[in-house]
């Protein structure tokens, strides 16, 4: 295995070409393990994994837990609603706190950009970056990646369009980053509204309607609309975002014929992505959680192994 | 051990008296082993099993966590506060996602009848019901079955009256289905508004009063006043409720001496039972959750072994 | 190892010198431990530890998670929101619904001061008290000796300051029993509001300033504002509280040069402790956290052990 130099994974920037490929070619080993019966080893036997969930999630807290525990890890979930996060306690106290109990590995998700890599700098174990705020989702982009590359056997040189609410998106952002760094064209698709301010500084191409964003596509990434996180008045109305936005058979048929339709889930049928679509013969949205799974025990073993040698006090 | 055809638990319904025969009895050898200090081996080693439940349950979820974690599983719990059901996912996409991450068994506990059979026409591993709605809950009738042969020595020619709260409780309509596969004389007792339309044609005696229904039973099985399930004008009273169809100890005399006391909890006690009775010399209450563990443990190996063979994808 | 005669940990009150004795020299041969990679054996390997907490924390419960799952034990946790509390079961009847699936150890948090004492009078298994409500945390003021333990080399003839919220805390209930037992000089410093009426017969020094309290102190142990438990009239500013009460700089000064500076946790940074001080030289908060798991281990493990023998029904 090439040597993987990192410690923690807060976000897909750093990483190089062959990091990523590392990564996904441990992935991959992973598939008929947990496709097999006896689906559990002994890799991380003795290593404390601790989920901390600052927002609720079931695929990525679930896929990082049964991760953790194939790999033969203990694995403990805080989620905030129990925590004394409650009481007043800040989210580095927590952090320090949990970092006393010696875990080897701590997987977060919080709401603030910037959170996890705030706490790789405070603690004495692997952090992994489930999520904060709109910044990143590492091991969603590599996921992703995994998906593609199973399905085109290539990275570089695919056109894919990524389509909706940029804005509110991680996952876009750390899609775009990982797509550029392997080499594919990137596009994003999505009103004025719902695109970052500095989008156009990404090494993308912009695109405001469906049709010309999903020309030729090889892949379809739609993103689910946050609604959750917008305020009043930018709040779009379902029934127009679903017109102009949402992807359905007759949109799709811009993109190449045997384009695979993607969304990181949970979807919001009928609002960003028709039924037909997201249960159709193009869509991949099950092969991304499976993907998921085995990426994020590549990712787990991977950093436990790189900082097997270091010192720990 | 007799062949067990089936790969999926979804109801009582459908299983033979051999299919109930063959899971007591293989239950009945997990008591011993739970009793004992080394209660864990390696059954289940590597396969992964997830409790998703959409309803809260103590005994349940814990009962089930137990017997998979006795058993070797990998166990997890997806309980509904923390899942993404809250951003409007639909149940199919929650499976979906779940099944994509290769489960090996589901265990789901849902308000909606129909949701565990739903679920196992669409995932690809074993689906057990811990309760649908007013449906179904076939490891609670199964667990009582365990207890009543373990009392009684026989589940045929015993009289057996369920009382209360009919309408509401799935734990009645198993038990009902149960019993009358394996021989038991069934009566139901309970007032007028609290009994399904449809109760007449289950093979049962209706009675309307507790003293006639309760006469030389070998079995006295409380149900739950379920209130949270009712709307304004029909909630009775609990004084009145506890008068008419509460058990206590005078009431008890109707049955038989040796008349065994059950409930499936949890136990509203000076509402459906009295505390004297529900802590009293016939009680099998607490045997009910020992036998659950064991019942279990007994339906989750079954269902593993008959699937071991088949083809998973 | 000495024998240590008891099979429950409901408060400090009760246990000999000899006894805590036994219990920290435990302790300390799992701090090695913890800080390894593979911290994961089998002592307690097929037996079964559920942690019963009817109040959220985080700390207690993760270090009792991380305690048991490090030693081998089966570890599932009862939280509050996830129970039939909600349903109106009463503390005991789950209690015996829990003793009922055959645990091993059964540990508990409530709100209610006596509920542990309770608990063990009616389960079949070891019960330890993670805290109930003014009343003991008997494993808090284990790690909290085992932490001056290894700073000072001792805990007899050093001077222990325990300030600020006496009354709502049975971490300075559990502190004062043991310190005294172990020939500490035990001080309570604290407005005269938030003084138990019975402290004057606790064999502790009161202190109605904190210039006074900390002088030439070895420890100074600041307490948790339990703002949440106090009534309208009741509850001090937080300004005037820092202010009189908050351990800063200055203040500490009063104390030896090389004073510990402790707290339960989650601290409120800036009510009771200021935050220089929370991460300066003499703080040993982390290193508290760090005890406790180590603690935790030691007493399952040695209440395990001595229950080996004991009969089972």
């Amino acid at each position: 295995m090439v040597f993987f130099p990192h410690r923690h994974l807060i976000g897909i920037k750093g990483l190089s070409p062959i990091d990523i490929g590392t990564l996904l070619d441990k992935a991959e080993e992973a598939i008929a393990f947990n496709r097999s019966r006896e689906k559990k080893n002994s890799v991380l036997r003795g290593l404390t994994q601790i989920n901390l969930f600052f927002e609720a999630s079931t695929r990525t807290q679930a896929s990082f837990e049964l991760a953790g525990k194939r790999l033969g890890a203990d694995v403990m979930n805080m989620s905030v609603g129990n925590s004394s996060v409650k009481k007043g306690e800040t989210l580095i106290d927590t952090a320090m706190t949990l970092n006393a109990m010696h875990p080897d590995v701590l997987v977060i998700r919080h709401a603030s950009a910037g959170a996890a890599a705030l706490l790789s700098q405070k603690v004495a174990c692997s952090v992994i970056n489930a999520g904060d705020g709109a910044h990143e989702h590492p091991t969603q982009a590599l996921l992703d990646a995994l998906t593609i590359r199973q399905a085109k056997g290539r990275l570089d040189n695919i056109i894919v369009a990524i389509c909706g609410d940029i804005l509110h998106s991680r996952v876009a952002r750390s899609n775009i980053i990982l797509l550029n760094t392997m080499g594919a064209r990137v596009r994003v698709v999505g009103p004025a509204t719902l695109l970052p301010a500095g989008i156009r500084d990404m090494s993308v191409e912009v695109f405001d309607n469906m049709e010309d964003g999903l020309r030729d596509a090889d892949v379809v990434m739609m993103l689910r609309l946050q609604r959750e996180r917008m305020s009043g008045a930018f709040v779009p109305s379902i029934r127009e975002y679903f017109r102009f936005w949402g992807l359905d058979a007759e949109k799709l048929k811009a993109a190449k014929e045997d384009a695979l339709v993607m969304h990181p889930g949970p979807m919001n049928r009928g609002v960003e992505i028709a039924t037909d679509v997201a249960d159709g013969p193009q869509s991949v949205i099950e092969k991304q959680v499976e993907m998921g799974v085995a990426v994020r025990m590549a990712v787990m073993e991977t950093l436990m192994l790189s900082d097997n040698g270091g010192a720990r006090v």
